[in-house]
């Protein structure tokens, strides 16, 4: 199983928005056969474990997420891996949608095929957790990047931001960024910055899509990201309809989205990103928006790069957070790993 | 050489001013005889282990520090170690003052004792790192400690502060306050928080002398410092006589040194502590003496805490530093160790 995890990794750039997903065939404790789910529209990993195969007569089949029942972008696994004579098939854990979740193992079962499942299921939840989420929340898996210097500033009091850490620690960003589904950011960054937000990584990447929280449609429509290729999304709460239009036009696709107190309502934000397939959302942006989704608790885990560097009290925060006032209505995290990039400190932590 | 720096450590919060030193007496490659300096006035490291043993004759010293050749508060070592009737003595560095160096070594050898130097020399170093600095340079060894949340926030904006870190984080500096031989902080920080400066801890320390900057006299007289055992020195560029008198009846010593632009010279405030036969320096404060500190480049080490919370853009930062307005002139940190204390993160650091 911790191979066909290993497998499954394989496709943690290029599998979204299915989740990833890897598989080996197993005969006499030797491997025959292994797969993993490339892309949408290829092979289930099983299907291409299988192909590699002549004949998996009584073979076991390893495989890290329950095979599917139904009929998708291709025919069902479990009908596969029957029709191929597998005798065992042990999965890490089952489909995480509750209403397939089973029927794939029970089909087996029925079969007269030996089914375990729930091993190294820890391992198979966190390869997949943004695919589970949505699929059992209907939210996306949503991971905030944070990059500062030791004490605590983002960019210079003028918005000079480039750079603050080191060229491994923004390169292990783009390992994030290929990850992700879709890469959120505020209009103020956009304007600040004109980032591209696309992964550059010396890899095959789906890139993620670039969604952009702009309530009184200040885009320009300039910006870099319109000439790029992939999507780019604006999510507003203007009526504007004839400067939509002209996004539209110019390379954006646009949202209206419901408001709270004239902003957009982030709630709604995250079940409009779910129902647009997004399994991991990426956020780069600024203090407002940070914020704002710490205020509403809608981020899973921070990912802090810390650089070993002093900018001193003049320069930008992390988060701006207007009602937090005494020390008891501070936000607590738990860290959870620390590592050296380069010459920074990578923190990752979640609520 | 390895269990004489060990040994020496024993002394970490109580030889102050005097330097932490280890001896251990090996013959036939058992060891017969060990010691280390306790306190200022009590034995030398070399005469405590001498002290074990009925019969030296034959035997190798180790010691971590050369042993001394002139008469101070006690009587040579060199000479103790001759009269024993040692052959042969491992020391794991020169003495650092420059005026004295090698003459205890070079004393030995007319004696005709074997001599080696130089092992483990680099811990040994580390070990007295403030002495060494204040034989060689006329200056203590500046630690700077800082506790934040991840967002670099040392308080609440109301000033608000207790606690940020982890009682575990917070035991751990009472061990830095009590290696240190003075406890450093600015007349802002005494206002605000009446701290005591004390390192509680359940060990024999030598408590550090408290050192309050208090340009224009500001201290109040019934700071809770006052009425605590030790020393509590207010440095200041005032020329106040009868308020300088008055602090001196309330358990304060008053020193006044030059000025820079109305504000102490720190470069005079670090002369002057080392005159005052202070090797290492805890500094505690607020932005304000930290940002001077670290301009003037007077800090030797940062020890940053940093606890897994989030206080928001309002609280108040670590280092105020207005000539600081460009990435080109930020302040760039080596890191050179990171460990968990409780739930906080321990982060050292150098310029």
């Amino acid at each position: 199983m911790a191979r066909a995890l290993n497998l499954a990794k394989n496709g943690l750039y290029t599998t979204k928005p299915n989740p990833r997903v890897g598989c080996v065939l197993v005969r006499d404790d030797v491997i025959i056969g292994e797969g993993w789910h490339v892309k949408a529209g290829l092979g289930h990993a099983e299907i291409e474990a299988l192909n590699q195969v002549a004949d998996a007569k009584g073979a076991t089949a390893y495989v890290t997420l329950e095979p599917c029942s139904h009929y998708g972008r291709t025919p069902p696994c479990c009908e596969a891996l029957i029709k191929a004579g597998i005798t065992r098939v042990v999965a890490a854990m089952q489909d995480p949608n509750p209403q397939v979740s089973g029927k794939g193992l029970k089909k087996l079962k029925a079969a007269g095929i030996d089914v375990v499942c729930g091993v190294l299921e820890q391992d198979a939840l966190a390869l997949n957790r943004g695919f589970i989420k949505r699929m059992t929340k209907n939210r996306p898996f949503v991971r905030s990047k944070l990059a500062m210097s030791l004490d605590g500033r983002t960019a210079m009091a003028s918005g000079e931001s480039k750079w603050i850490t080191s060229a491994e620690a923004r390169a292990d960003v783009h390992g994030l960024r290929a990850e992700s589904s879709a890469i959120l950011t505020g209009i103020n960054t956009v304007l600040a910055d004109d980032p591209a937000l696309t992964a550059r990584i010396n890899m095959n990447v789906v890139q993620p899509v670039r969604v952009v929280l702009d309530s009184q449609l200040k885009m320009p429509f300039t910006a870099r990201m319109a000439s790029l290729p992939g999507r780019n999304l604006i999510l507003t709460c203007s009526h504007d309809k004839m400067k939509q239009q002209i996004f539209e036009k110019s390379g954006f696709e646009v949202y209206r989205l419901p408001d709270k107190n004239g902003r957009l309502d982030l709630h709604e934000v995250m079940i409009f990103l779910a129902w647009q397939q997004i399994n991991e959302v990426l956020v780069e942006s600024g203090p407002i928006l940070n914020g704002a989704l710490l205020t509403e608790g809608l981020v899973d885990e921070y990912v802090v790069y810390i650089a070993p560097c002093i900018l001193g009290d003049q320069g930008r925060g992390l988060f701006k957070m207007p009602g937090l006032q005494q020390m008891a209505d501070r936000k607590n995290l738990k860290l959870c790993d620390v590592r050296q990039i380069g010459q920074d400190l990578k923190l990752t932590l979640t609520p």
